[in-house]
């Protein structure tokens, strides 16, 4: 399968990385915005502007669209859709239906696969507590994100008068945790789930109280939440604090109908974000050629893929060792 | 849906239990090899000799098949494959590759859907490793059990000489998970991830020194582990110990070709494993019954189901609040 790389990112560098890992897969080409030659692959592969892309699609069997949610990838999307088979991690889950909606039309238009909000959360994490809410319908699910890098609360550290640079980690709230792996089954508010962790370097002659307060304060973001804020040096910040960690849990807690508790705990650990997020995308993209060389169209999720698709591997050597 | 119960023993009554919860499925009826007069089930769902299912073939969506692995499902899964759309546990994984040979036959002749080795290992276990060696090809996936109860292990005690009763709990090295979790990728030796604790009542007059010998000298069962005896009055070990919990975790460690490691683990905590293992059933039954009316006929595993097809939400709902 030939795969196309849109968008040069972290995100773009994990799809890369995945992509070698692949035994099936070659990246034929990064495709960016930028001028292709201040764009450097970390493996080789060759570097396009975003206008060579229709050109090429005849070597073309699925996009990755690396954008980002916010901006990019709800105009990106349907319009690759309509030419290729495409997957993207769009994550935010309040928009989700319109995106599907969008990207949904022009696929059927084009008469494409496209495969939407794959990453582990959005993805990995939906689909276990579809599972888990399938198998148990008395039951409530939770979702813990971190210990973790959160980008979009480092960003509005970053934005405060005097912060030179900054790193946000969301913690799950242990306690919290723990209730709900005994099955306690507790109502949470949002910040009796998690916490926020900061670091931050100051420019100088900022007023770290100054900064420590407007971040503790900060509506939504921090406010909420139990918050601690550590000023370190830049170089401290970048030595320490280099990585993008991420992880989380989805918890789901039910009875049967005969009252026995049960849990079932989804948990992931990643050192690298953007390099998990990559190498689920690239597991999601095998899936879209598949069901592009059966002729479906249209726009799917996580939830309407076979696993077995996922792999490279065939069906009878799974049937065989992993079942 | 309508859904008949084919065997009424401890997996039975899980999914009888299961169905109760079920907002789109009825139980129609038990079906028992017994004098049905001598079956009561626990919610009055009627019961029938086997010999009636056949005559009641069209009042029935969905087979879901109850029997043990060892002698009942490999015939009885590819009988009525031929008549209904059916769902089993078999969970003897040595012989699954035949087992969905032999069903997916009997399935096409019968323009029938079979679903088989649905439970939680095979099951959900199988579909957990799938989709996270998918993601992380270069990684090993590791298995625990318990702690729980295994039927074999006890029955195996039982059969001892002076032994009344018994129940034996397979309990998983506690640092061995540690070490798996951490990335360290370890070569196991079966006894280095698993030890097993006993509980037994003796006969009156039994010599509790012989009997502890011959369960830690078993060949395969025990002698490979660390094994414990816990000697126990009748009374206590069915006081303490008469339920059947079960569990256990799959965690799966590896790299992406950028060298970040990355941690999947998919955890169960079951106060009852058949509530449990009933409680899939019923919702891969669900996604048999869906398969069914798409005209879709053949031997099918969890690998090969679209994770949607097992909630009784509609795709909307689950788009717009699960994923």
């Amino acid at each position: 399968m030939k795969i196309a790389i849109v968008g040069y990112g972290n995100l773009g560098r994990g799809v890369e990385a995945a992509l070698t890992a692949a035994p099936d897969m070659t990246a034929v080409g990064i495709f960016t915005r930028r001028d292709p030659k201040g764009v450097q692959s970390a493996y080789g592969v060759p570097v396009y502007h975003m206008d060579a892309l229709a050109d090429m699609a005849d070597g073309i069997d699925v996009v990755i669209n690396c954008g980002g949610s916010a901006t990019d990838l709800p105009t990106s999307t349907p319009a690759l859709a309509e030419k290729f088979h495409v997957i993207d991690s769009f994550d935010t889950h309040a928009n989700i239906l319109a995106h599907r909606a969008n990207v949904d039309k022009a696929a059927r238009k084009g008469g494409k696969v496209a495969i939407i909000s794959v990453g582990w959360d959005p993805g990995m994490f939906s689909v276990n507590r579809l599972y888990a809410q399938s198998i148990l319908p008395n039951s409530k699910a939770y979702t813990f994100w971190g210990t973790g890098v959160s980008q979009g609360h480092s960003d509005a550290i970053r934005r405060i008068e005097g912060v030179a640079d900054a790193r946000q980690y969301t913690v799950p709230v242990e306690d919290a945790v723990a209730r709900v792996r005994a099955g306690e089954k507790p109502d949470f508010k949002a910040a009796d789930m998690h916490e926020r962790v900061c670091y931050v370097a100051l420019k100088q002659g900022a007023d770290a109280a100054k900064v420590e307060q407007a971040i503790v304060t900060m509506p939504n973001y921090f406010a909420p939440y139990k918050t601690t804020v550590h000023f370190v040096s830049l170089e401290e910040l970048h030595r320490d604090h280099a990585g993008l960690p991420h992880g989380g849990k989805v918890i789901v807690s039910g009875n049967a109908a005969t009252g026995s508790a049960h849990t079932i705990e989804y948990a992931l650990t990643l050192e690298s974000n953007p390099d998990f997020t990559g190498s689920v995308l690239v597991a999601f993209a095998r899936a879209a050629y598949r069901l592009g060389q059966r002729g479906e169209v249209g726009c799917k999720t996580a939830f309407d893929i076979v696993p077995i698709y996922l792999s490279p591997e065939s069906p009878e050597e799974l049937y065989a060792h992993l079942l």
